[in-house]
Protein backbone atom coordinates (compact mmCIF):
# COMPACT_ATOMS: atom_id res chain seq x y z
CA UNK A 1 0.00 0.00 0.00
CA UNK A 2 1.12 3.23 -0.97
CA UNK A 3 -0.03 6.62 0.74
CA UNK A 4 -0.01 9.84 -1.56
CA UNK A 5 -0.92 13.50 -0.67
CA UNK A 6 -2.45 14.19 2.31
CA UNK A 7 -4.37 17.37 2.88
CA UNK A 8 -5.75 19.09 6.15
CA UNK A 9 -8.53 21.59 5.37
CA UNK A 10 -10.30 23.63 8.08
CA UNK A 11 -13.22 26.32 8.18
CA UNK A 12 -15.47 23.64 5.91
CA UNK A 13 -17.94 25.09 3.74
CA UNK A 14 -21.32 23.76 2.52
CA UNK A 15 -22.70 24.56 -1.43
CA UNK A 16 -26.31 22.94 -2.50
CA UNK A 17 -28.16 23.47 -5.38
CA UNK A 18 -31.55 21.65 -6.82
CA UNK A 19 -31.10 20.64 -10.45
CA UNK A 20 -34.05 19.31 -13.18
CA UNK A 21 -32.20 17.12 -15.75
CA UNK A 22 -34.53 17.03 -19.13
CA UNK A 23 -36.16 13.50 -19.67
CA UNK A 24 -34.18 11.00 -20.78
CA UNK A 25 -35.30 7.64 -23.11
CA UNK A 26 -35.24 4.31 -20.38
CA UNK A 27 -31.69 3.28 -20.19
CA UNK A 28 -28.64 5.03 -18.83
CA UNK A 29 -27.23 8.13 -19.66
CA UNK A 30 -23.81 10.15 -18.78
CA UNK A 31 -24.44 13.22 -16.62
CA UNK A 32 -20.82 14.00 -15.40
CA UNK A 33 -21.12 17.19 -17.36
CA UNK A 34 -24.37 17.96 -15.54
CA UNK A 35 -23.12 18.05 -12.86
CA UNK A 36 -19.90 19.66 -13.18
CA UNK A 37 -21.62 22.82 -14.43
CA UNK A 38 -23.24 23.60 -11.26
CA UNK A 39 -19.86 23.35 -9.05
CA UNK A 40 -18.45 26.71 -9.87
CA UNK A 41 -18.11 26.99 -6.45
CA UNK A 42 -16.00 24.22 -5.60
CA UNK A 43 -12.83 25.17 -8.62
CA UNK A 44 -10.96 26.76 -5.56
CA UNK A 45 -11.30 23.98 -2.61
CA UNK A 46 -8.58 22.32 -1.97
CA UNK A 47 -10.44 19.42 -0.58
CA UNK A 48 -14.06 17.94 0.07
CA UNK A 49 -17.02 15.36 -0.58
CA UNK A 50 -20.00 15.78 -3.96
CA UNK A 51 -23.05 14.27 -3.31
CA UNK A 52 -25.68 13.85 -5.93
CA UNK A 53 -29.06 12.53 -4.97
CA UNK A 54 -32.02 11.68 -6.93
CA UNK A 55 -35.29 12.59 -5.88
CA UNK A 56 -37.38 9.40 -7.18
CA UNK A 57 -38.05 5.74 -6.72
CA UNK A 58 -38.14 4.82 -10.31
CA UNK A 59 -34.46 5.99 -11.90
CA UNK A 60 -31.21 5.88 -10.13
CA UNK A 61 -27.86 6.88 -9.63
CA UNK A 62 -24.31 5.09 -10.34
CA UNK A 63 -20.41 5.31 -11.91
CA UNK A 64 -19.27 3.71 -14.07
CA UNK A 65 -17.26 3.63 -17.72
CA UNK A 66 -17.57 7.16 -19.61
CA UNK A 67 -15.86 5.84 -22.55
CA UNK A 68 -17.42 3.37 -24.65
CA UNK A 69 -21.37 3.60 -25.28
CA UNK A 70 -22.06 -0.17 -25.20
CA UNK A 71 -21.11 -0.36 -21.72
CA UNK A 72 -24.51 1.62 -20.94
CA UNK A 73 -26.27 -0.47 -23.29
CA UNK A 74 -25.09 -4.13 -21.77
CA UNK A 75 -26.21 -1.98 -18.56
CA UNK A 76 -29.63 -2.12 -19.87
CA UNK A 77 -29.28 -5.37 -21.62
CA UNK A 78 -28.58 -6.75 -18.29
CA UNK A 79 -30.74 -5.32 -15.82
CA UNK A 80 -33.47 -5.82 -17.79
CA UNK A 81 -32.88 -9.88 -17.56
CA UNK A 82 -32.25 -9.63 -14.15
CA UNK A 83 -35.24 -7.89 -13.09
CA UNK A 84 -38.01 -8.78 -15.12
CA UNK A 85 -41.52 -7.07 -16.06
CA UNK A 86 -44.35 -9.11 -15.88
CA UNK A 87 -43.56 -11.33 -13.15
CA UNK A 88 -46.87 -12.55 -11.76
CA UNK A 89 -45.93 -12.75 -8.16
CA UNK A 90 -45.45 -8.51 -8.25
CA UNK A 91 -48.11 -6.91 -6.81
CA UNK A 92 -47.26 -3.58 -7.14
CA UNK A 93 -48.04 -2.47 -10.76
CA UNK A 94 -50.53 0.71 -11.11
CA UNK A 95 -48.35 2.09 -14.03
CA UNK A 96 -47.15 -0.56 -16.13
CA UNK A 97 -45.15 -3.46 -16.87
CA UNK A 98 -41.92 -1.31 -16.17
CA UNK A 99 -43.45 -0.18 -12.79
CA UNK A 100 -42.30 -2.40 -9.86
CA UNK A 101 -38.83 -3.27 -11.73
CA UNK A 102 -37.93 0.32 -12.22
CA UNK A 103 -38.29 0.39 -8.07
CA UNK A 104 -36.05 -2.70 -7.55
CA UNK A 105 -33.23 -1.48 -10.35
CA UNK A 106 -33.31 1.88 -8.26
CA UNK A 107 -32.39 0.34 -5.49
CA UNK A 108 -30.07 -2.10 -6.86
CA UNK A 109 -28.41 0.88 -8.33
CA UNK A 110 -28.95 3.27 -5.27
CA UNK A 111 -30.69 7.29 -5.22
CA UNK A 112 -26.92 8.81 -4.54
CA UNK A 113 -23.24 8.65 -5.96
CA UNK A 114 -20.61 10.46 -3.63
CA UNK A 115 -17.30 11.47 -5.17
CA UNK A 116 -14.35 12.94 -3.09
CA UNK A 117 -13.12 16.49 -4.83
CA UNK A 118 -9.63 17.44 -5.36
CA UNK A 119 -7.88 20.39 -5.90
CA UNK A 120 -10.94 22.10 -7.38
CA UNK A 121 -12.17 19.23 -9.45
CA UNK A 122 -14.66 15.94 -8.60
CA UNK A 123 -11.64 13.52 -8.17
CA UNK A 124 -12.88 10.75 -10.72
CA UNK A 125 -10.93 8.08 -11.71
CA UNK A 126 -10.00 8.46 -15.65
CA UNK A 127 -12.42 5.75 -16.55
CA UNK A 128 -15.37 7.23 -14.69
CA UNK A 129 -18.52 8.67 -15.13
CA UNK A 130 -21.62 9.55 -13.03
CA UNK A 131 -24.67 7.60 -14.63
CA UNK A 132 -28.53 8.41 -14.36
CA UNK A 133 -30.00 5.39 -14.71
CA UNK A 134 -33.75 5.58 -16.13
CA UNK A 135 -35.31 2.77 -15.62
CA UNK A 136 -39.01 4.03 -16.42
CA UNK A 137 -40.65 4.04 -20.49
CA UNK A 138 -41.22 7.42 -20.01
CA UNK A 139 -40.23 8.90 -16.63
CA UNK A 140 -39.84 12.87 -17.51
CA UNK A 141 -37.17 14.91 -16.29
CA UNK A 142 -35.50 14.23 -12.77
CA UNK A 143 -35.28 16.77 -9.63
CA UNK A 144 -31.16 16.14 -8.36
CA UNK A 145 -29.99 17.51 -5.47
CA UNK A 146 -26.51 18.34 -5.43
CA UNK A 147 -24.44 18.79 -2.56
CA UNK A 148 -20.50 19.79 -1.45
CA UNK A 149 -18.56 19.96 1.28
CA UNK A 150 -15.36 20.86 1.66
CA UNK A 151 -12.77 23.99 1.21
CA UNK B 1 -31.32 21.32 -17.38
CA UNK B 2 -32.47 23.89 -15.00
CA UNK B 3 -30.60 24.92 -11.64
CA UNK B 4 -32.86 26.18 -9.29
CA UNK B 5 -32.03 27.99 -5.59
CA UNK B 6 -28.30 28.04 -4.46
CA UNK B 7 -27.30 27.53 -1.17
CA UNK B 8 -23.95 28.24 0.68
CA UNK B 9 -22.90 28.29 4.25
CA UNK B 10 -19.91 28.11 6.06
CA UNK B 11 -19.81 27.15 10.05
CA UNK B 12 -20.75 23.72 9.36
CA UNK B 13 -21.39 21.33 12.67
CA UNK B 14 -22.18 17.21 12.78
CA UNK B 15 -24.54 15.61 15.34
CA UNK B 16 -24.40 11.93 15.71
CA UNK B 17 -26.63 10.07 17.54
CA UNK B 18 -26.61 5.95 18.32
CA UNK B 19 -30.54 4.78 17.22
CA UNK B 20 -31.39 1.08 18.24
CA UNK B 21 -34.46 0.17 16.24
CA UNK B 22 -37.38 -2.54 17.81
CA UNK B 23 -36.75 -5.84 16.21
CA UNK B 24 -38.83 -6.16 13.02
CA UNK B 25 -39.78 -9.25 11.08
CA UNK B 26 -37.88 -10.61 8.11
CA UNK B 27 -38.57 -8.13 5.19
CA UNK B 28 -38.93 -4.28 4.03
CA UNK B 29 -40.01 -1.87 6.43
CA UNK B 30 -40.36 1.69 6.41
CA UNK B 31 -38.25 3.85 9.23
CA UNK B 32 -38.52 7.68 7.99
CA UNK B 33 -40.29 8.79 11.32
CA UNK B 34 -37.64 6.88 13.27
CA UNK B 35 -34.96 9.16 11.75
CA UNK B 36 -36.65 12.67 11.75
CA UNK B 37 -37.11 11.83 15.12
CA UNK B 38 -33.91 11.85 16.13
CA UNK B 39 -32.73 14.63 14.06
CA UNK B 40 -34.27 17.76 15.92
CA UNK B 41 -30.82 19.67 15.62
CA UNK B 42 -30.95 20.16 12.41
CA UNK B 43 -34.16 21.86 12.12
CA UNK B 44 -32.88 25.31 11.54
CA UNK B 45 -30.15 24.40 9.24
CA UNK B 46 -30.26 25.49 5.44
CA UNK B 47 -28.73 22.96 4.16
CA UNK B 48 -26.48 19.96 4.80
CA UNK B 49 -26.47 16.14 4.45
CA UNK B 50 -27.91 13.16 6.85
CA UNK B 51 -26.28 9.71 7.09
CA UNK B 52 -27.56 6.41 8.09
CA UNK B 53 -25.22 3.83 8.53
CA UNK B 54 -26.29 0.28 9.97
CA UNK B 55 -23.83 -1.82 12.06
CA UNK B 56 -24.56 -5.12 11.15
CA UNK B 57 -23.85 -7.54 7.62
CA UNK B 58 -27.42 -9.26 7.90
CA UNK B 59 -29.90 -6.24 7.46
CA UNK B 60 -29.19 -3.05 4.79
CA UNK B 61 -30.82 0.19 4.13
CA UNK B 62 -32.34 1.68 1.01
CA UNK B 63 -34.74 4.28 0.04
CA UNK B 64 -37.67 3.70 -1.82
CA UNK B 65 -41.32 4.29 -2.48
CA UNK B 66 -43.26 5.29 0.73
CA UNK B 67 -46.97 4.98 -0.02
CA UNK B 68 -47.64 1.60 -1.50
CA UNK B 69 -46.90 -1.72 1.30
CA UNK B 70 -47.30 -4.00 -2.02
CA UNK B 71 -43.85 -2.49 -2.95
CA UNK B 72 -42.15 -3.75 0.15
CA UNK B 73 -43.72 -7.11 -0.85
CA UNK B 74 -42.60 -7.14 -3.83
CA UNK B 75 -38.97 -6.40 -2.33
CA UNK B 76 -39.16 -9.44 -0.48
CA UNK B 77 -40.75 -11.49 -3.13
CA UNK B 78 -37.77 -10.32 -5.60
CA UNK B 79 -34.87 -10.86 -3.71
CA UNK B 80 -35.75 -14.35 -2.31
CA UNK B 81 -35.86 -15.24 -5.87
CA UNK B 82 -32.75 -12.87 -6.98
CA UNK B 83 -30.47 -14.28 -3.78
CA UNK B 84 -31.93 -17.93 -3.31
CA UNK B 85 -31.24 -20.06 0.30
CA UNK B 86 -29.66 -23.31 0.18
CA UNK B 87 -27.80 -23.23 -2.94
CA UNK B 88 -24.99 -26.18 -2.38
CA UNK B 89 -21.98 -23.97 -3.50
CA UNK B 90 -23.01 -21.65 -0.07
CA UNK B 91 -19.94 -22.74 2.34
CA UNK B 92 -21.37 -20.13 5.06
CA UNK B 93 -24.43 -21.17 6.84
CA UNK B 94 -23.63 -21.74 10.45
CA UNK B 95 -26.72 -19.76 11.39
CA UNK B 96 -29.56 -21.56 8.96
CA UNK B 97 -30.24 -20.91 5.10
CA UNK B 98 -31.17 -17.45 5.65
CA UNK B 99 -27.20 -16.87 6.84
CA UNK B 100 -24.89 -16.42 3.30
CA UNK B 101 -28.41 -14.66 1.14
CA UNK B 102 -28.42 -12.15 4.29
CA UNK B 103 -25.15 -10.98 4.05
CA UNK B 104 -25.37 -10.84 0.15
CA UNK B 105 -28.65 -9.13 0.45
CA UNK B 106 -26.79 -6.67 2.33
CA UNK B 107 -24.04 -5.73 -0.02
CA UNK B 108 -26.55 -5.81 -2.72
CA UNK B 109 -28.55 -2.77 -1.28
CA UNK B 110 -25.64 -1.03 1.01
CA UNK B 111 -24.82 -0.29 4.51
CA UNK B 112 -26.16 3.34 4.36
CA UNK B 113 -28.21 5.60 2.71
CA UNK B 114 -27.08 9.23 2.50
CA UNK B 115 -29.84 12.22 2.27
CA UNK B 116 -29.69 15.97 1.64
CA UNK B 117 -31.61 18.42 4.22
CA UNK B 118 -32.68 21.62 3.25
CA UNK B 119 -34.71 24.34 4.90
CA UNK B 120 -34.36 22.38 8.01
CA UNK B 121 -36.11 18.88 6.48
CA UNK B 122 -34.29 15.62 5.15
CA UNK B 123 -34.73 16.54 1.47
CA UNK B 124 -36.13 13.27 0.29
CA UNK B 125 -38.92 13.41 -2.66
CA UNK B 126 -42.66 13.03 -2.81
CA UNK B 127 -42.73 9.50 -2.81
CA UNK B 128 -39.25 8.25 -1.11
CA UNK B 129 -38.87 6.71 2.16
CA UNK B 130 -36.15 5.20 3.99
CA UNK B 131 -36.27 1.04 3.89
CA UNK B 132 -34.73 -1.16 6.88
CA UNK B 133 -34.16 -4.02 4.52
CA UNK B 134 -34.24 -6.95 7.49
CA UNK B 135 -32.82 -10.27 5.77
CA UNK B 136 -32.96 -12.39 8.84
CA UNK B 137 -35.64 -14.48 9.74
CA UNK B 138 -34.98 -13.37 13.20
CA UNK B 139 -32.32 -10.27 13.56
CA UNK B 140 -33.52 -8.93 16.54
CA UNK B 141 -32.93 -5.15 17.41
CA UNK B 142 -30.75 -3.07 15.00
CA UNK B 143 -28.36 -0.37 15.79
CA UNK B 144 -27.82 2.45 13.86
CA UNK B 145 -25.44 5.57 13.66
CA UNK B 146 -27.23 8.73 12.51
CA UNK B 147 -25.17 11.55 11.37
CA UNK B 148 -25.51 15.13 10.42
CA UNK B 149 -23.37 17.42 9.21
CA UNK B 150 -24.27 21.21 7.41
CA UNK B 151 -25.98 24.77 8.84
CA UNK C 1 -36.55 2.95 19.30
CA UNK C 2 -33.60 3.69 22.00
CA UNK C 3 -31.86 6.80 21.83
CA UNK C 4 -28.57 6.62 22.83
CA UNK C 5 -25.41 9.09 23.71
CA UNK C 6 -25.82 12.44 21.34
CA UNK C 7 -22.69 13.92 20.06
CA UNK C 8 -22.42 18.02 18.98
CA UNK C 9 -19.11 19.41 17.36
CA UNK C 10 -18.22 22.27 15.37
CA UNK C 11 -15.24 23.52 13.85
CA UNK C 12 -15.58 20.76 11.12
CA UNK C 13 -12.00 19.84 9.48
CA UNK C 14 -11.11 17.56 6.32
CA UNK C 15 -8.82 15.22 5.82
CA UNK C 16 -7.84 13.42 2.47
CA UNK C 17 -5.76 10.84 0.95
CA UNK C 18 -5.30 8.95 -2.03
CA UNK C 19 -4.09 5.02 -1.58
CA UNK C 20 -3.23 3.07 -3.45
CA UNK C 21 -3.66 -0.75 -2.78
CA UNK C 22 -1.10 -3.31 -4.35
CA UNK C 23 -2.75 -5.89 -7.02
CA UNK C 24 -5.14 -8.70 -5.52
CA UNK C 25 -6.58 -11.68 -7.40
CA UNK C 26 -9.94 -11.79 -7.94
CA UNK C 27 -12.54 -12.02 -5.43
CA UNK C 28 -13.29 -10.26 -2.36
CA UNK C 29 -10.75 -9.12 0.07
CA UNK C 30 -10.77 -7.34 3.57
CA UNK C 31 -9.20 -3.77 3.42
CA UNK C 32 -10.15 -2.64 6.70
CA UNK C 33 -6.73 -2.23 8.28
CA UNK C 34 -5.26 -0.50 5.17
CA UNK C 35 -7.88 2.10 5.97
CA UNK C 36 -7.73 2.70 9.45
CA UNK C 37 -3.75 2.67 8.63
CA UNK C 38 -3.94 5.88 6.72
CA UNK C 39 -6.32 7.67 9.60
CA UNK C 40 -4.47 8.94 12.31
CA UNK C 41 -5.53 12.15 11.71
CA UNK C 42 -9.05 10.96 13.33
CA UNK C 43 -7.79 9.87 16.28
CA UNK C 44 -8.86 13.03 18.45
CA UNK C 45 -12.19 13.21 16.80
CA UNK C 46 -15.07 12.88 18.68
CA UNK C 47 -17.21 12.52 15.79
CA UNK C 48 -17.38 12.82 11.85
CA UNK C 49 -17.68 10.35 8.63
CA UNK C 50 -15.60 8.85 6.31
CA UNK C 51 -15.69 7.81 3.16
CA UNK C 52 -13.77 5.58 0.78
CA UNK C 53 -13.76 5.58 -3.01
CA UNK C 54 -12.08 3.40 -5.76
CA UNK C 55 -10.98 5.88 -8.73
CA UNK C 56 -11.85 2.04 -11.52
CA UNK C 57 -14.52 0.86 -13.03
CA UNK C 58 -14.10 -3.10 -12.66
CA UNK C 59 -13.71 -2.88 -8.90
CA UNK C 60 -15.68 -1.94 -6.43
CA UNK C 61 -16.07 -1.40 -2.32
CA UNK C 62 -18.58 -2.88 -0.01
CA UNK C 63 -18.98 -3.54 3.57
CA UNK C 64 -19.79 -7.30 5.01
CA UNK C 65 -18.54 -10.19 7.81
CA UNK C 66 -14.82 -9.30 8.68
CA UNK C 67 -14.35 -13.00 10.93
CA UNK C 68 -15.40 -15.94 8.19
CA UNK C 69 -13.46 -15.95 4.85
CA UNK C 70 -15.66 -18.49 3.56
CA UNK C 71 -18.51 -15.67 3.35
CA UNK C 72 -15.60 -13.76 0.66
CA UNK C 73 -15.76 -17.14 -1.35
CA UNK C 74 -19.12 -17.40 -1.24
CA UNK C 75 -19.51 -13.84 -2.47
CA UNK C 76 -17.64 -14.57 -5.35
CA UNK C 77 -19.53 -17.77 -5.96
CA UNK C 78 -22.64 -15.87 -5.81
CA UNK C 79 -21.80 -12.82 -7.71
CA UNK C 80 -20.23 -15.04 -10.88
CA UNK C 81 -23.66 -16.92 -11.66
CA UNK C 82 -25.47 -13.66 -11.12
CA UNK C 83 -23.44 -11.83 -13.90
CA UNK C 84 -22.44 -14.37 -15.75
CA UNK C 85 -19.72 -14.09 -18.26
CA UNK C 86 -19.94 -14.89 -22.13
CA UNK C 87 -23.49 -13.55 -22.02
CA UNK C 88 -23.40 -13.21 -26.16
CA UNK C 89 -25.86 -10.01 -25.87
CA UNK C 90 -22.91 -8.57 -24.43
CA UNK C 91 -21.64 -5.57 -26.92
CA UNK C 92 -18.57 -4.82 -24.38
CA UNK C 93 -16.17 -7.13 -24.04
CA UNK C 94 -12.81 -5.68 -25.64
CA UNK C 95 -11.06 -6.92 -22.70
CA UNK C 96 -11.96 -10.64 -22.12
CA UNK C 97 -15.08 -12.01 -20.82
CA UNK C 98 -14.49 -10.96 -17.41
CA UNK C 99 -14.60 -7.30 -18.60
CA UNK C 100 -18.52 -6.51 -19.22
CA UNK C 101 -19.66 -8.38 -15.59
CA UNK C 102 -17.11 -6.18 -13.59
CA UNK C 103 -18.40 -3.46 -14.67
CA UNK C 104 -22.07 -4.65 -13.75
CA UNK C 105 -21.01 -5.84 -10.19
CA UNK C 106 -19.05 -2.61 -9.60
CA UNK C 107 -22.48 -0.56 -9.95
CA UNK C 108 -24.14 -3.50 -7.63
CA UNK C 109 -22.11 -3.00 -5.07
CA UNK C 110 -20.79 0.63 -5.58
CA UNK C 111 -17.54 2.75 -6.12
CA UNK C 112 -17.51 4.18 -1.96
CA UNK C 113 -18.06 3.56 1.50
CA UNK C 114 -18.95 5.62 3.54
CA UNK C 115 -18.59 5.41 7.30
CA UNK C 116 -19.03 7.37 10.57
CA UNK C 117 -16.19 8.19 13.12
CA UNK C 118 -16.93 8.41 16.66
CA UNK C 119 -14.79 8.84 19.12
CA UNK C 120 -11.63 8.96 17.17
CA UNK C 121 -11.98 5.36 15.38
CA UNK C 122 -14.46 4.12 12.55
CA UNK C 123 -17.86 2.62 13.96
CA UNK C 124 -18.55 -0.12 12.32
CA UNK C 125 -20.08 -3.15 13.59
CA UNK C 126 -18.57 -5.60 15.57
CA UNK C 127 -18.70 -7.97 12.56
CA UNK C 128 -18.11 -4.93 9.75
CA UNK C 129 -15.09 -4.83 7.69
CA UNK C 130 -14.36 -3.20 4.36
CA UNK C 131 -13.86 -4.95 1.40
CA UNK C 132 -12.41 -4.60 -1.85
CA UNK C 133 -14.34 -6.30 -4.78
CA UNK C 134 -11.79 -6.88 -7.21
CA UNK C 135 -14.07 -8.03 -10.29
CA UNK C 136 -11.37 -8.69 -13.20
CA UNK C 137 -8.82 -11.58 -13.48
CA UNK C 138 -5.92 -9.27 -13.40
CA UNK C 139 -6.98 -5.67 -12.52
CA UNK C 140 -3.56 -4.84 -10.90
CA UNK C 141 -2.72 -2.15 -8.34
CA UNK C 142 -6.28 0.24 -7.35
CA UNK C 143 -6.39 3.59 -6.55
CA UNK C 144 -8.59 4.86 -3.49
CA UNK C 145 -9.50 8.56 -2.55
CA UNK C 146 -9.88 8.30 1.45
CA UNK C 147 -11.77 11.32 2.99
CA UNK C 148 -13.13 12.12 6.59
CA UNK C 149 -14.12 15.12 8.01
CA UNK C 150 -15.00 15.99 11.28
CA UNK C 151 -13.54 16.86 14.48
Amino acid sequence: MIYNIFYLVTRMEIVQQQVTLRARPRGFHLITADIEDCLSAIKRWKAGICQVFIQHTSASLTINENADPTVRIDFETYFNKAVPENDPDYRHGYEGPDDMPAHIKSSVMGSSVTIPIRDGRLALGTWQGIYLCEHRNHGGSRRLMVTAWGN
